[in-house]
């Protein structure tokens, strides 16, 4: 069982036993979260395929992954020998796997996969494709299970409890608002199964995911009860005093599908069919009406209150100044000592860890030098780390979670000479993140109003980013958050959130060209509101972030005049909020490196 | 029967005798119109209320009318006496008509309404609303018709051929494409109803609605036939002629209820609810499923073809030549001559009429000066038009339809002093409209991604206008019409339309100070490729309005170096595309109107 083809071999004896024709292994955890435990990398184990992102079908005739492009030549390469087809998501004449089981799956045949790693969505997709057709889709059994002898447990850390003084509102509080939105919704019961929110309802964290300081948990709410689905060994004495006193019940995480199948229901159950996995759904299916609309939690979450607002702005500034303390390093010390991307980034990482309150990354650090950079999720390795010299660009997107905080942040620099063209993408870049952060827009307007204004220096000369221009982010908790967001695009089945004073989000606009060079320049703002007149409640971004944009590489030649005002007020901020966290030869840098350009 | 107490309280009598409880008169024609005829005026004639938008409910109790902010003064003075409460639209604690209707209307009650004068949406609607309650809603009569003695006759104008050389497509051709669509929709059959899209599939015009050159119709098509509906007195011997070389049915207007209630249906029946009439929906929907989507034909007639395009294209340099000479005439005459609002919109009506080609306005001269340009929808009358003096902004806003065009433009020009503030936002609206008209954008923006180009300079300080920034244009048809638009509000049930490549769109901020002044400035611009590359396909706008921006009320100080360099650009294509139309004194003031600015 040593490579990929035995595995995928075995799996197909397995399936034959199990008379099931098609099954499905994609790359979640029972919560449809972004990033996943290694007890969870099932796909990974069988397929040899590391990426984060991919789905395996595996059925008598074939084996097939499907991936997106960040990781075509990664497939490739890992997939050599496994026998296991590679299909390139979103090029042209690639089935997607719908498609693929639609055209394959024959009457009388099935499907199957573990509904717990399934999201509801998917599972009521594929219902409906086969619908009237006699297809089964079996769900109920980790088909594949046996095949992993040393598969990493399950993880389960111990729970943590936020500090009351950095919550803002009570847990009581929170469930008591939560209540109101379901008596809106007229909903008896609200199952939630998204990590994030359920650490943010009941204030507590943990450390199950890599990143995200969450725990593995489910909760069931109604009018009397909460009831916590938790780990074990995560329920600290501590905990349980915190829940009993807060009449939170709680009852071990394994036991949620026997509780949902026996537990008391009167009237309907709420519950995101986006966030919910196949399995539970089907349980509450079968016992009730649905009310299937995103989390209540999710959209109060977003919108954050004054203590964690207070808290945030205070780690931005501090996190701040330690990247900026490592860029004024790395621009003093290229091509004098020897360095490479994962080594500085781990210098980095040494410095942020610094700081009073921090726990942990919030994602893996970003360290990319030159073409590495314009790769999107590039990521230095032990194996891979190129050297950086005294010339052209590096870029760095990284953050931290605090106790008070979860950081994001992006800054290029030049380290010596670049040419022309990569000084004017720099200069746009920069002008596409103010002339957003300082745009003022009438209460109404979601992402798909405002991000045009990032976009439209690039787009006005030809260039574009594929990605989008802002997300949320939590309070000591995931670096990417809904429900909203800053893109373009027009998805008529994807709803819109309308943009709140309290919500923060990124600002993070880029150029990236093949073989040459990336650029990305991410701050994160807060929502405020501005004005308010007889044309209606005018909003503005405040800056959270203050880190110096590298005028080396800037040329005015390609800003209008007030897109230098902009940069001068910018880092005259940046000088403000960080001279206090510098002194002697440093504070000499922040000073020039935050200097007022002349029009 | 003189006043419109008298004619509330007769139709009060009839509904007793029909047991209606409670009488609902909207504003409409059969084909839920944007302008309608003198005879669908129902409204109107009941209420004595002149305004174009208010719908009537009357029940035994009391008579309300609802009508919205432009008309709120109006409807006071003219509803005084007649015992109808005005309900303010969208004012706070007034109820919508449908919240009226749930508060008011009890068990066992009945409402009625003449089923062809309401859409189908809002009949829908109301069933929802009074699902399960034992509440009749009856609509196959108009109950008041028999108040109206002396009701104007049903418009029945001849039909005329849009001349082949001006289609750019033929009926046969445009026929086989909607049966492509209907196949893909799976829809057996088609029913249109909106009167533009009949007019545009057939290469038909009339002139049975004010400014639009429609004629009353509908037009039922399947595989095999297309049967169009039209009155009597509209069918000449050429129309005749030609509908029967097309192999295309005739019928009369009046029997289309009967057809539809007893021709061969086979399978499904496409008619988009919030264009048809509630009669025919319902007799629809008892004869086969339904596919309820906007026409086929809204976006074919939306993407105009290139013969289309090579007219739109050169009438607008000819509207914009006459415009600009009435605007001359205006600035060089103001203050020297007795001239008011109306007498000037004739004469420019009159010059208008002298362009070969020209068949009507695309609807009523807005011609207005100082604050009234602030009031939405002002329009001067022979009992209100106000003198015009050398001083202050005159604004006005027309258009016409030729044969190969309909065309659409503001202007607003100083007829003398002006104050600092008023240049401050004649600039703005300028740098507005410019802004937008010059954005490059990739392919998939819809208006709502665009919109806040021309609004931030707006939004910066805290100004606005309360109205989309643009609306597509007929050819040869409405100088409103869909599916694309450019809005920023976001309105989750309100689909978005992509732009194309071949779409006309208007371009039209504004400025509106009430008691003090009002700005608008519109072009029309052509939607067109621009360059593809890595990123995607560019699309950009391309002008075709070309009228001098009145420099006299610019003021640089308020521009960006870009938004001069673009004023420049644009000023000189106006110069280029107008002087063939010029000459002597004139050319050399067209000269000096476009004149570059120095930065």
């Amino acid at each position: 069982m040593n490579t990929a083809k035995q595995r995928i071999d075995a799996l197909k004896n397995i399936l034959q036993q199990a008379k099931v024709d098609y099954y499905i292994v994609p790359t979640a955890d029972y919560h449809n979260s972004e990033y996943v435990n290694e007890f969870f990398k099932m796909r990974e184990f069988l397929s040899g395929f590391t990426g984060s992102a991919g789905t395996l079908v595996v059925s008598s005739e074939e084996a097939g992954l499907w991936t997106d492009g960040r990781y075509f030549v990664q497939a490739e390469r890992e997939l050599r020998g496994s026998g296991i087809v590679l299909f390139k998501m979103d090029e042209e004449g690639v089935p997607t796997i719908k498609e693929y089981l639609e055209n394959h799956v024959g009457e009388g045949q099935t499907i199957g996969f573990d509904g717990r790693v399934v999201d509801a969505s998917f599972g009521k997709d594929l219902e409906k494709l086969f619908e009237g057709k006699n297809v089964r889709i079996v769900y109920d059994q980790d088909l594949a299970a046996s095949l992993w002898e040393d598969r990493p447990a399950m993880p389960s850390s111990k729970l943590w409890l936020v500090p009351a003084e950095l919550c803002g509102e009570t847990v009581v509080q929170k469930l008591a608002r939560v209540r109101e939105k379901m008596a809106e919704e007229k909903a008896q019961h609200l199952l939630i199964s998204k990590l994030d929110d359920i650490m943010w309802l009941y204030n507590i964290r943990a450390n199950d995911v890599e990143c995200n300081p969450v725990a593995l948990s489910y909760t069931l709410i109604s009018k009397e009860d909460a009831v916590l689905f938790l780990q074990k060994d995560a329920l600290t004495e501590e905990a349980k005093s915190y829940l009993d006193t807060n009449k939170i019940l709680y009852k071990d995480y394994s036991d949620i599908t026997e509780y949902l199948k026996n537990c008391e229901i009167k009237g309907n159950i709420w519950c995101s069919s986006s966030d919910i996995n196949y399995t539970l759904y089907k349980i509450m299916q079968s016992r009730a009406e649905l009310v299937d609309k995103a989390n209540p939690t999710e959209q109060m979450k977003a919108i954050k209150n004054s203590v964690e607002l207070e808290n945030i702005r205070k780690y931005y500034i501090e996190d701040s100044a330690v990247l900026t303390k490592f860029l004024f390093w790395m621009k003093e010390n290229a091509g004098k000592i020897s360095m490479d991307e994962l080594g500085v980034s781990k210098k980095l990482d040494a410095m942020r860890a610094e700081i009073p309150g921090f726990l942990d990354l919030s994602f893996e650090t970003i360290s990319a030098y030159q073409s590495n950079a314009a790769m999107a999720h590039y990521s230095a390795s032990e194996e891979h780390s190129d050297k950086i010299e005294a010339h052209g660009f590096y870029l760095v997107d990284s953050g931290g979670q605090y106790t008070g905080s979860t950081t994001d942040v992006t800054r290029t620099i030049a380290l010596g000479d670049i040419t022309d063209e990569m000084k004017m993408h720099f200069t746009k870049v920069a002008c596409a993140m103010l002339r957003l952060a300082n745009a003022k827009f009438l209460y109404g307007c979601t992402g798909r109003n405002l991000d045009i204004i990032a976009r439209q220096p690039l787009w006005d000369c030809g260039l574009d980013y594929k990605h989008g221009t802002g997300h949320g982010i939590g309070f000591i908790l995931n670096v990417h958050e809904g429900p909203h967001s800053i893109r373009w695009q027009y998805k008529p089945e994807r709803g819109e959130t309308i943009l709140e004073a309290g919500m923060i989000v990124s600002d993070e606009p880029g150029i990236y060209i093949p073989d040459s060079h990336g650029i990305r320049t991410e701050n994160i703002v807060e929502i405020v509101k501005g004005e308010k007149n007889q044309y209606g409640q005018f909003m503005e971004f405040r800056q959270l972030t203050y880190v110096p944009i590298d005028l080396d590489a800037v040329d005015i030649q390609y800003m209008e005049p007030s897109d230098v005002n902009l940069l001068n007020e910018y880092h005259a901020q940046v000088f403000k909020k960080l001279a206090p966290y510098f002194d002697g030869a440093e504070l000499e840098m922040l000073k020039t490196a935050t200097r007022a350009l002349e029009i």
